[in-house]
């Protein structure tokens, strides 16, 4: 066989695989939809309930401020950019969801404070004194802005970022963390990802908000970057906000799906401000440093939390397996591969999805399970919760299945910039 | 054989059984305070490191008041009530814990408020709305007025208990608690139980205390009885304070070892009380119950977390192991059959001894393990941490080496009320 003959097999092969992922993945996707539509819309308030057992079982409906506004965000999303989900009961819920997020998220306006849970009809539970509620707040008007057209969606967002921002680099009073004189200014890398995402989510194709948001958008970059740490050897979720190490387990932290997930973020952030170096960077510090360090030889996956010197964390959790920092490594090794063409980052995806379609999926009821021992077994049959709502798996999926599309339709499998062909 | 020489024969064999254990226990607690004494002392700021690695290597040098409060008062007690712990070592360091709680435990005097955690050197990390910092502040002040009978520390803490008292019956808002429309007016049971467990050690041999916080203590007993739900046939962590079930996740919560811990304080009460209708309420509600409900019958040991309803706790952690359920426990079954003689509750003793020994103790380096995978793994390899210090174990086996020294100085091994002999 000619080196041109057995180059096109392995290309063909190659693009089988790739094919087959596609609609492995799509398929999944319809399914978890269908899952969250089946039993999480509230048609007395709107909204969403979160608390679902393995068969959609309602066990608790109490409603989540992050995860309504990530409901809300994914079914947009959803019924924008597929000609499939382009369903009016999408739209109806995410409206609805949208609604009641307007009315009741704010715990005390006119501050835009938001509650961290509501009850189902809309009274504040508990606050948390953080920004994150706002984050997913924000997400889910902007993608209604766009779904919609309606601007006063939009105007929310714009005003909810402009007030996170201020918390964030300006004064953080209005959160009412105390002051502690032996509490440390820690930034945890969730607060520049969290914004870094908001400032791509509010420009996208907007060259006005783009603009307004660039500066933002490149102080979230650097912050991010400041979390790897020890000579390019860790990556550290909390530092000073100078960028140093900080003392103790709170400095020694380390979340391997968190620093993919904000791989991917930053990655998306460079390819779209075409810088090839800091690309570079990214791949071997944010994706392939936490994978080849979190990932267990023994069970597989991916350990929830660890400790960059080895001790035990004090998490009770540590050695658990999360859904999300699967998910997570799904997008980010195949962004990394879409855009290098590196096909170690291709392998790397195919691992990670093996492993999370095996473990995390649930063929009899839909949506993936959430929490799984060390060993790969099931601890928590739930579907939702507090943590888990219609979000990071649908997202995974959605965005998995439109960068396969756009390699499939590439003439080659992808560019070959470095790598073995 | 007749009769009687067999039961002579059946007591003798029981008194050796109970004799080993005497000595199990009391050798294991020599190795539980010989790790705390070598790893655990600051010797330059007073106050005890509890994040200890297997072998009391330190990973964190913060000190959790909870914690500081607990090892002062378990110090203080072994010197006190051990002739084998009368040791200078002890005292000193116990003293010098207490004299960096006076310093430093308080965020801003002279509000009672105390931090949750501080730094090696004494500075607030975080502060806790609850009760519970204060709560072992109190223990430790007590303890430390009873070793060395200077009055300053009685002081402290009868001024600290009546600050507490006032804050769980008359007014919270100076712990910080935001009032929420939606959040229900919920007592965790943890509050009237660690009232209790101070009221019953403030009064000790104290007619005085015992009198002024004599209404108290049956307002505790009340308040945890009120957590027995369901017609008795279940115990909630979180009730409404009218004592009705609160609804979903938060109030069906179920947390076996609080339960069983809940029943040797309110079982110690009706002792004192001389009410033996309450006592077997107790044992049958507080200890058999939370006990048959949640023992694991497939890998031994108590869950963490159950919900009333068998859904799937959202707590990751729920199926795991912990060290102090099974302390409690011990000591529960040890003080429910001094009590009243009925043989179960000494299987069920010896049960849960022969687990706890088994699966949580470190034959290399004293300590035990605090955190088994359901399956009784090791979990977590730390000794102590930010919830773990020199408190469940030590009580534990100090309780039961008097206890089981008790009932071996009695004529007969324990007085057979009901049962089978």
């Amino acid at each position: 066989m000619s080196k041109a003959l057995r180059a096109r097999q392995d290309m063909e092969k190659e693009r089988e695989t790739l094919q087959a992922w596609k609609e492995r993945v799509g398929q999944e996707l319809d399914r978890v939809v269908a899952f969250w539509m089946e039993h999480s819309h509230d048609q007395e308030h709107g909204g969403f309930f979160t608390c679902l057992g393995r068969d959609g079982q309602l066990y608790d409906d109490l409603k989540y401020v992050w995860l309504q506004g990530r409901q809300v965000w994914m079914y947009c999303r959803l019924y924008r950019t597929f000609e499939r989900f382009h369903r009016a009961q999408l739209l109806d819920a995410a409206k609805a969801g949208g609604e009641f997020l307007l009315r009741y998220a704010r715990v005390a306006p006119p501050s835009k404070k938001c509650a961290f849970v509501l009850t189902r009809d809309g009274r504040p539970v508990k606050v948390q004194r953080t920004i994150f509620s706002e984050c997913f707040y924000t997400m889910a008007m902007d993608e209604l802005w766009r779904t919609t057209g309606e601007a006063r969606y939009q105007t929310e967002a714009v005003e909810m970022m402009d007030q996170i921002v201020h918390w964030v680099r300006e004064d953080a009073s209005e959160l009412g963390r105390p002051q502690l004189q032996g509490a440390p200014a820690v930034e945890p890398m969730a607060v520049p990802m969290m914004l870094l995402n908001l400032v791509e989510q509010l420009g996208e194709a907007d060259e006005g908000l783009a603009g307004k948001y660039a500066e933002l958008g490149d102080w979230c970059a650097r912050r991010i970057l400041q979390h790897v740490q020890r000579d390019g050897q860790a990556v550290l979720e909390n530092v000073s906000e100078d960028g140093k190490e900080l003392s103790g387990c709170l400095g020694r932290q380390q979340n391997p799906g968190h620093a993919l997930e904000a791989g991917w973020f930053l990655l998306r952030h460079f390819i779209r401000k075409g810088d090839p170096e800091l690309r570079a960077h990214v791949v071997d510090k944010l994706l392939l440093l936490p994978f080849h360090s979190g990932w267990d030889p023994d069970h597989g996956g991916l350990f929830y939390f660890q400790d960059a010197d080895d001790f035990c964390p004090t998490q009770l959790e540590w050695a658990m397996k999360l859904w999300w920092p699967h998910s997570e490594a799904m997008i980010a090794f195949l962004m990394g591969y879409s855009d290098s063409g590196d096909p170690e980052l291709l392998r790397l995806f195919y691992q990670v999805a093996e492993y999370t379609f095996c473990q995390f999926r649930d063929p009899e009821y839909g949506e993936w399970f959430g929490y799984l021992s060390r060993e790969g077994k099931v601890a928590l049959t739930i579907k939702g919760g507090p943590f888990k709502g219609c979000f990071h798996v649908p997202r995974c999926l959605a965005m998995c299945e439109e960068m396969l599309g756009a390699l499939l339709s590439r003439p080659a499998p992808a560019p070959a910039r470095r790598g073995a062909e």
